[in-house]
């Protein structure tokens, strides 16, 4: 454990910080839906195969807006730091981490890639043994306890392998990526958040257009639910060619900024009463090639899978599903050639593929500008979930 | 419709039946549950692209003791001519039919192949718009009647696109495959009985392994209901290689047969009072590549499902499920990598595909005799259907 503390000052000096505990800013759960506290907490320095981070951008992502609202008792765990989308700077690394560097440009992954465990050899699934999405995971992995504390001395929980609502966090390695920007264009800052995104949202939504649907040219895309991860999907799917996308929304406030982004037709179940699937089936001859659920409802689930053309029609789950109840699907549904697959971090492994798909993404190929709506100093948080759950901003980047 | 009416005698001599009204021996069922009646019957000409066809050799497949027992109050039609697991000779041919002609060696599909529907010139499917199997069809496309009559003239049934319990029967001839089988070996009689089994269940049981799966070379697999569509994907998987393959059997008595057929592993879950995918897991490291579900029971297809691996493993649903309960998988589960899908009739394309899987199916590819395990003259169909609700035989053949 460190030896001292040293205080945060806005300026990154691992010199001064290396080995040390942190005093630093943090916006700290105490309780499901209680107004988070920004309050200074002690940030301890990594152990064996950790980094600790400085975050220079973090965002709030739907998961964290149910994990705070604390629906699922048994995953509830307080006081607790929330946060997975991010960007950041490495402070320090632990012992045994070599593949990154104080000063290296990060983004935390919550579904980490350890690269030896018999899921991170197999090329079939982005799944990890050891660091995979784990939302009953409170702790780190190497000794059980947080890094987080509380000015007082008391523990604060982690959150998704990553708690990044804090001016500094400490990250498995495996759940690190180091990414490579060009600065050449002299705007490192803009392009350090949209990377932000490549966190989570975007790379969950593009990848499961491109690697778990892997929708082909002309083909047909049906995207219900229209957040970040619906519209990447549709960006996904834009990219890729395809010859019409079906946004499927019950706010038609969405729709404006969806048709920028790509989507050529809407439908808001409200406006009709027949059931979705059913028009979808008229406009497109019998269905789309490939849906998406990115809503998290079961009967938006069963509307996606009916849409699906029988015969080939693929239905991709994306959305997080708090539900207790099974898939409303009969097995014999399945005779008719309609499939449905889970796509998780969109198929992407992140410490291997995310480097790359993030040039892509830099190059161009994914517009990523479109999804940042808002802009807030992180004390702001609060007002930043406000948006989120009232459905004002796609993403609001909070910065330090 | 015809002119005159002939009696059957055993032979098959066209110029003495074509055009007419056949009368023949048929196994009659006239309520749920109730003892077929073998009697004599009337078989109208073929009309426009239909065949009418001799059976020579029919067995029972449990669709047949499923459909025959009406559990399903929709799907009841009485009197009815069961049966879809055939052989036989093309008496005779209606207008338009092209592709085969009398004395022409074939077996009646239940899943049919129009070949010119959108489904038939999609290379990822075996659906069929028009003749794709259906459990509610009980009569002819073309005009919506029968062509089986009683001697006093009501009409009997249709039944799975085929209704081999006859002596002769009449088919769309979408739903006919016209097979050659070379006689040199001087066996032709032995090579039409296995032959028989691929009109159904073989073909729909190592098309499972091969099409739908995709079974590759050292890999495990996990096969729930040892049937014959169980054990058919048993020859399927060790034909391709697999390394292990795991029987599940709630009767023991169907592993002596089983290990013959390549099954290396029994599980018999009344044995262990542990659930059967965790026994398969210690077994396998995890779980195996592929699971088959070919028992039509909901609590086997969730443990089909755990046993696959998580990551990559893929559950494959061939049993036919009465119930009217959803699938009971959670949707949160699909993230873990497994995948489930339906198999209809193997994912083979019945009337491009058959004739070559025919083919290496004589080549002894797949051991076909094992299959056959009883053999009594069709006015002993009773017997037959015995045999299979208690579990002695896997194929009883039935011939005229």
């Amino acid at each position: 454990m460190a030896s001292s503390v040293v205080v945060a000052n806005g300026n990154l000096n691992p010199n001064d910080t290396r080995g040390k505990t942190i005093t630093c800013k943090a916006a700290v759960a105490y309780g499901p839906g209680e107004p988070f506290v920004v309050e200074r907490i002690l940030v301890h320095p990594p152990q064996k195969m950790e980094v600790r981070i400085k975050i220079l951008f973090t965002t709030i992502c739907h998961t964290d807006l149910t994990a705070w609202q604390g629906e699922n008792e048994a995953r509830r765990a307080y006081p607790r730091i929330f946060g997975h989308e991010a960007s950041g700077i490495v402070e320090s690394v632990g012992e045994g981490v070599s593949d990154m560097n104080e000063g290296d440009l990060v983004v935390p992954i919550f579904n980490g890639e350890c690269g030896d465990c018999k899921y991170c050899k197999c090329e079939k699934t982005n799944k990890c043994e050891r660091f995979g999405v784990d939302a009953m995971k409170k702790v780190m992995v190497s000794d059980g306890a947080t890094r987080f504390y509380t000015m007082d001395g008391k523990p604060i929980f982690h959150f998704l392998n990553t708690s990044t609502f804090t001016e500094y966090t400490v990250v498995d390695s495996a759940c690190i990526v180091k990414i490579h920007i060009d600065g050449s264009n002299g705007d490192l800052n803009r392009n350090i958040k949209r990377l932000t995104l490549l966190s989570c949202g975007v790379s969950s939504g593009v990848g499961a257009a491109w690697n778990t649907a892997d929708v082909h040219f002309g083909s047909t895309v049906a995207v219900f639910g229209l957040g970040v991860v619906g519209l990447a999907v549709a960006e996904g799917a834009r990219a890729r060619g395809a010859s019409r996308i079906i946004g499927v929304d019950i706010n038609s406030d969405k729709f404006i900024k969806a048709r920028e982004m790509g989507i050529t037709d809407f439908i808001n179940p409200k406006d009709d009463e027949r059931p979705v699937y059913e028009i979808i089936g008229e406009m497109t001859g019998g269905g789309v090639h490939y849906s998406f659920e990115c809503a998290g409802n079961l009967n938006v689930l069963r509307d996606a899978f009916l849409s699906a053309h029988e015969g080939w029609g693929l239905t991709v789950l994306v959305g997080i599903h708090l539900s207790p109840k099974m898939l409303p699907i009969h097995p014999m549904e399945l005779f008719h050639g309609r499939r449905i697959v889970g796509s998780n971090f969109g198929g992407i492994k992140g410490k291997t593929q995310l480097p790359h798909f993030a040039k892509e993404c830099m190059n161009g190929v994914v517009k990523l500008d479109d999804f940042i709506t808002h802009e807030l100093p992180f004390k702001e948080i609060n007002q930043a979930f406000d948006l989120l759950t009232t459905g004002k901003s796609l993403r609001c980047l909070l910065h330090f």
